[in-house]
C-alpha cells in the first residue's frame, strides 16, 4: 500500500542551483531525490512546497513523496538524514495522509528576509546595506503591503497566472535592533501565496523607500498600477529564508481521506 | 623618511591557509601583500600581530608596514582596502611610531571560541556539539585558567620556546545562553602571550571536562604534568576568533621614539 511522506528540510541556499532538478547542476530536490532514490533503489522525485531560487535558504521547506509501504517508510525515517551534504539537513520524515501535498494543500508560507546595517564579514546570508535607512517610512511602506492586494507590480513579468494575482498578506513587519552595535535586521512575511520574486521584490521596493528614493505612502499606487516597472528592484537572494509552510492540521493524519476532490488549486510553487 | 603603518584586518579564515605566506597557498598576509604591493608598485611583506593558522578567523588581527614617506601612506591609506578580496576586510590603515611592532609590542591578546549546542547549518563559524554540557564544571575549570601557568600541557609540544612556557591569563569566561532556543556559547579568553594552538587545546578540555570525561577540578592537575598528553584534544579551528591586540598607547604615536632599545622579545605570534 502506498504510503505518503512528509520530509521538512533546511538549507544554506548558497551552493545550491535553487530548489527545482536542472540536469548537470546541483540543486536541493536533486540531492533529496538522490539521497532517497540510494535508500529505495529506484529513482524517485519529491515534490516541494516552494521552488526557491539559487541562493536562497530556507529553515522551513516542505516536500512529500510517495513509497511502497510500512517497510520503505521506516528506512526513510531512520536513514534520509543520513544521505545528506553538510548544507542540506532532513530535519523530518512522517506519514501523512494520501491527500497531504507540499506544494497544493499549503495555506500559508512564511519568509524573513535578512538585511544588515553595516559591514560583518561572518554575516553572508543578508543583503548588506551601507548608509541610513528611514526605519519610519520602511515601517509605514510594510504595513500598507498587508491585506489582499493584486501583487502585479511585485511579480517577475514571465510568471504572471491566469487566476489572478491577488494575494493575502497577513504579516509584513520588520524588526529593527534595539541597540545600534547590532547591525541586522529583519523583515518578516506571511502569506497564503507568494508569487515569483515578489518577497524579493518588496524588499527592493521597500529599501528604496528606506533610501528616500520612493515616499513613504507610495505602495498603494504601485498596487494600483500593476506594472512590474513601477515598483523597485529586486533585493538579492541571500538575505532571503523560507521559514515555515502550514497545512491544514487534518491533512497531517495518516489515516485522513479527504471527502471530496480537492477543490481549486493554488497556483503556489515559486520563489518569491 | 619612512613611516610605519598599521593595518587592522577583519577576515573569515575558512577559505584562507592561515595567516602566514606560504608558496602556492592562499593566505591572509599573501593577500594583503598583494594588495600593498601593487599600490606600492614593489614587493612588500607586512609583519602580523598573529600567525592564525588555517580556518581561523580574525576580527581584529594587526599588521605592520614600512612605506618610504607621506605620499605613500596616503596611498594605502586610501586604497588599500578596495583593494581586498570579499573575506578580508582592511579596518583601518594608519601611521604609528616607527617603533610600534605588531608582533613584538603587542602587550595582550584576545580570542573568543564559539560553540554551538545543538545545530544550525546557518553557523558554520563554531564546533558544533551534540548532547548536554556540565555547564558550572565548565565555569570552574575556566576560572582555574586564570593566572599565571605554564601551559605547557596546552601547547604544541614540537612549537615551545626556549624562554619559558608561563602565560598570564586574565580571562578566561564562558558567555553560556540564557535562553535555550539560543544555539551558542561563547569562550573569552586574553592573556599577555599565548603558545602554538593553546586555546584551541583549552577549549578541547574544557569540553571533555563539560561532558563528564574528566573532573571539573582537573586543570590544576594538567598544569603540573607539564606534558600535552596530560591534556585534552585539539577543539576545530573554525571557532576561533583573534578579537582584539592591545598595544602600549604610545607606540600608537607616529611622534613618539622609544627612549632605549626595546627590552625582551615576547616570544608571541602563533596561532594558539
Amino acid at each position: 500500500m502506498t504510503v505518503r511522506l512528509r520530509i521538512d528540510l533546511a538549507y544554506v541556499g548558497t551552493e545550491f542551483h535553487g530548489w527545482q532538478v536542472q540536469p548537470g547542476l546541483r540543486t536541493v530536490q536533486g540531492e533529496l531525490a538522490r539521497g532517497a532514490g540510494r535508500l529505495l533503489g529506484r529513482e524517485v522525485l519529491p515534490v516541494g512546497a516552494g521552488r526557491t531560487d539559487t541562493g536562497v535558504h530556507a529553515r522551513g521547506q516542505v516536500a512529500h513523496l510517495d513509497v511502497a509501504g510500512a517497510a520503505e517508510a521506516e528506512r526513510l525515517v531512520r536513514a534520509l538524514a543520513g544521505t545528506m551534504p553538510p548544507d542540506l539537513a532532513v530535519t523530518g520524515v512522517r506519514q501523512v495522509s494520501p491527500d497531504f501535498n507540499a506544494r497544493l494543500s499549503a495555506t500559508s508560507r512564511r519568509y524573513s528576509y535578512h538585511l544588515l546595517l553595516g559591514r560583518d564579514l561572518f554575516r553572508p546570508h543578508c543583503w548588506q546595506l551601507d548608509g541610513d535607512l528611514d526605519r519610519t517610512a520602511m515601517d509605514r511602506a510594510a504595513a500598507d503591503l498587508v491585506g489582499a492586494h493584486d501583487f502585479t507590480s511585485f511579480c517577475k513579468a514571465a510568471s504572471l497566472k491566469d487566476d489572478g494575482n491577488v494575494c493575502r498578506v497577513d504579516v509584513c513587519r520588520f524588526d529593527w535592533p534595539a541597540d545600534s552595535a547590532i547591525l541586522s535586521a529583519v523583515l518578516h512575511v506571511r502569506a497564503n501565496r507568494f508569487l515569483h520574486h515578489m518577497v524579493r521584490n518588496l524588499v527592493g521596493t521597500l529599501v528604496e523607500i528606506g533610501r528616500g528614493r520612493r515616499p513613504a505612502d507610495d505602495v498603494p499606487a504601485i498596487f494600483a498600477a500593476c506594472a512590474r516597472s513601477r515598483a523597485g528592484g529586486m533585493a538579492p537572494p541571500q538575505g532571503l529564508v523560507l521559514e515555515e509552510v502550514q497545512y491544514p492540521g487534518r491533512l497531517l493524519d495518516p489515516a485522513w481521506r479527504e471527502p471530496a476532490a480537492p477543490g481549486a488549486r493554488s497556483p503556489e510553487g515559486e520563489s518569491p
